[in-house]
């Protein structure tokens, strides 16, 4: 696996003067961009150990469930200039016919006010335009395969607001990027589920490479579901109707008085458009939420996202999201006199480790979602403090991840077993570095007994074994000098 | 190789009333499009054996070199309905500020007249806007791998005007789609050379497997070179000083004032943009050109285009091109009382054939590259009418790629020579199918001593064998009844 970006860019230090760009929230537990225009997109990656999504000060970023390059639910291109593809929030007046976002893409709109607090474990735009306050949060469930979307309006306009507001998304269901879009596209099915109030997407052709999936043409074991808890008076399946022939993202045909025909079923370029309708009396706020659950079939996706139809249990969950990470990161902090080396080795630094590098295995300039040999193996002596049982287990599947020669795949993607083999050599040693490390940190040396098989011989061999061979054969590589 | 599409898409016959969206010229050799926003795009492939382009009525596509997925000279993101992907040309009135696009994309203006002129080796975009004319015809040389564009603009608006006219491109030099967008842009290197007016790009990073050129980290083995025939005035290398943080090519930040700081060099978003200054009186035109030339090295590339920096150089090949199909295809013509099924028979079909599938091997649904066993043996018949001898090359060319034991290869790609080995019965049909066409097309029983190696056995053995052989592992397949 190539080197990953970081899934978040902070540029100044919590008590010191806000950046160009942004600044560390006080306790230093978020960070606050200010200015949307950064230099580069400056990113979340928000994940639990199944399921996860990227999102950037921008608000573009997708979403995906174990592996986030062969199982992406959410279509996103990869662009850091332009940025702007992902999953939206789109809020049109009916009366005055002003369209804007919830976050700066698609639309990008001077906003009146505009803050994105990047936070451990969710992430928050706040924006005003036109009298409408807005406050976007997007997170991911501490331990199901669900997204889940909190937003509250507050009108302090001074005068009555009818709003549609449209929650949008492109299916992936796949492979991403989407190696050849347009024939990839044809075998994407949605379907408008009016009684559930939701859209379900399912994919039956799946470009993975694998022996044990078989023929690259096979179905994409997952099912995924979008919806909201408000009541939908639109919904659109097909990104043409939606943008109009030869449209954009900046300026939906569908958000400027155009019918939507509503079209789902196949062979349409899949895309899941929900709008609803807001009235908001002067001062008055409303919350409401969306979730865009993944599940192994049709109904459990739904059944999935039915559990958080309604506010309080999307609150709830961002309640428990937030209090896992807390919780997590809570214990062997370090105390300096300097705040931001504080925030970002107790909190940041770990977060990344843990969210971006070993769940996601994901970063926005690098969409990955394989297991390096040497880099998450490297990356899980992040749990020796906090859960050393976590670093065993990694030390177990890389084992698993040997050859009986002692050689190493340089990574792996998990669902597909597809690793590449190369002659790299520090690869061969962090499987010995870090089982070492295991035992300095615990002192249990029992982990050298633990067994796994070899790729190539299934017979269950001790960890010590797989370290030893892993030397020898580094040491079969030394030159006669 | 999956079933492309056709490089072209009219939807009425000559003589009849214009369709709602254009229609054929009288004499069929044109299909002419006069509203841009047709149900999907219609494109060209424009091609000559080793070199081509493809070009929607939108003005978005994309050039290749050899072969149009692996070896691609210009980014494409496939996209059929937002389709904004592509080589462009920006005007800018320097004394209104007015920008507009002498193709619908990128910037998809209201034209006052728009007509696009699809043509056999040429596409031409009419465009007029703010009282300036303009005609900008796109093709590939005859037989050199040089993509030209010739242009006109002609002041209609009875007043002097002072014109920035930009060409633009995005640079890929390698495998299209771009995998890993943000990882391969880092391997390409660009170059403005003053004295010669132009940009040269080359990469470092090819992401072809292949057991000729070993390992996917190889360097491209082409060499790019962009430039016109006007003065440069400006030149641009890197998409992010041209768009704009968070731009976009629907208005480009370098056409609305911004400086230009001229990034050219590695680790930027690699493309050209190229601005010169055309002054013109009320009622004067003026011409000008722009030519992209591919070849092994940068001086190469350099010394092509060097050939046609100016506007006769450009006018001569133009001719020539033209001339060669309409050579190409002056035989053996039917004639019936249907003008377009005359125009599709003689013309169309066989242009499709030729310049779309045999040499381009491309679509605009697809970007293949490769040679089907059965497409490309079964297109080759387009020569028996014309010039047998290119059927019986490609006869040999595909005995080639079979096995001894009489399997072919489903298809494989010129440059890496991958294929994909397939079940497939139908494959195997073709090569008898075809030598036995030729046969009694020509009379000739001598191409059944062609010989060609196998790809497991590197005896040249006669095409009669191969045929053989493919005809016994059909038999073999059949069950007892």
């Amino acid at each position: 696996m190539h080197t990953q970006t970081q899934s978040l860019a902070p540029t100044r230090g919590g008590e010191r003067p806000a950046g160009q760009y942004g600044h560390f929230s006080p306790d230093g537990r978020e960070y606050i961009i200010t200015n949307p225009r950064t230099p580069r997109p400056w990113s979340n990656i928000i994940a639990n150990e199944r399921f996860g999504l990227a999102v950037a000060q921008s608000g573009s970023g997708f979403t995906w469930i174990d592996n986030s390059q062969l199982a992406v639910i959410t279509r996103w291109n990869q662009d850091l200039n332009q940025d702007t593809s992902g999953k939206f929030l789109y809020v049109r007046d009916l009366d005055s016919g002003e369209v804007w976002s919830l976050s700066p893409a698609p639309m990008w709109r001077e906003f009146d006010q505009y803050r994105c607090r990047h936070g451990l474990g969710y992430t928050t735009f706040e924006t005003s335009l036109h009298g409408i306050d807005a406050e976007w949060t997007l997170f991911c469930h501490a331990t199901e395969p669900i997204e889940l979307w909190r937003v509250r309006l507050v009108n302090n306009s001074g005068r009555p607001r009818r709003l549609a507001v449209v929650g949008y998304l492109e299916w992936c269901c796949g492979v991403s990027p989407s190696p050849r879009r347009e024939f990839h596209k044809l075998f994407i099915h949605t379907a408008f589920d009016a009684q559930r109030q939701c859209v379900v997407a399912n994919n039956r052709m799946w470009d993975v490479s694998s022996s044990d999936y078989g023929h690259w043409n096979t179905t994409f074991p997952y099912s995924s579901a979008f919806g909201g808890t408000l009541p939908v008076d639109a919904a659109e399946g097909d990104q043409l109707g939606f943008l109009g022939r030869y449209g954009h993202l900046r300026e939906p045909a569908a958000l400027n008085g155009a019918e939507w025909a509503g079209k789902f079923g196949q062979h349409e370029d899949a895309i899941a458009a929900l709008r609803s309708i807001v009235t908001l009396k002067a001062g008055e706020a409303r919350d409401f939420g969306y979730g865009l659950a993944v599940s192994d079939s049709d109904p459990n996706a739904v059944s999935l996202l039915g559990a958080f139809r309604d506010t309080h249990a999307i609150d709830k969950a961002l309640d428990e999201a937030k209090a896992a990470w807390v919780k997590r990161l809570a214990d062997h902090n370090v105390e300096t006199p300097d705040a931001s080396v504080n925030h970002l080795t107790n909190d940041w630094l770990r977060y990344q480790a843990i969210s971006g590098r070993i769940w996601g295995r994901c970063g926005y300039y690098q969409q990955s979602g394989a297991f390096g040999f040497r880099d998450q193996l490297q990356d899980s002596q992040v749990w020796l403090t906090i859960d050393p049982q976590r670093c065993r287990n990694q030390i177990n599947l890389h084992a698993q991840h040997q050859f009986a020669d002692g050689s190493v795949y340089h990574w792996w993607h998990p669902l597909s077993e597809q690793g590449l083999i190369t002659r790299m050599t520090d690869d061969l040693l962090w499987l010995g570095f870090v089982t070492a490390n295991y035992i300095k940190e615990t002192g249990d040396v029992s982990v050298l007994d633990d067994r796994q098989p070899f790729l190539d011989d299934e017979k269950a061999t001790p960890i010590i074994d797989h370290v030893t061979r892993a030397f020898e054969r580094v040491f079969k590589r030394t030159s006669p000098r």
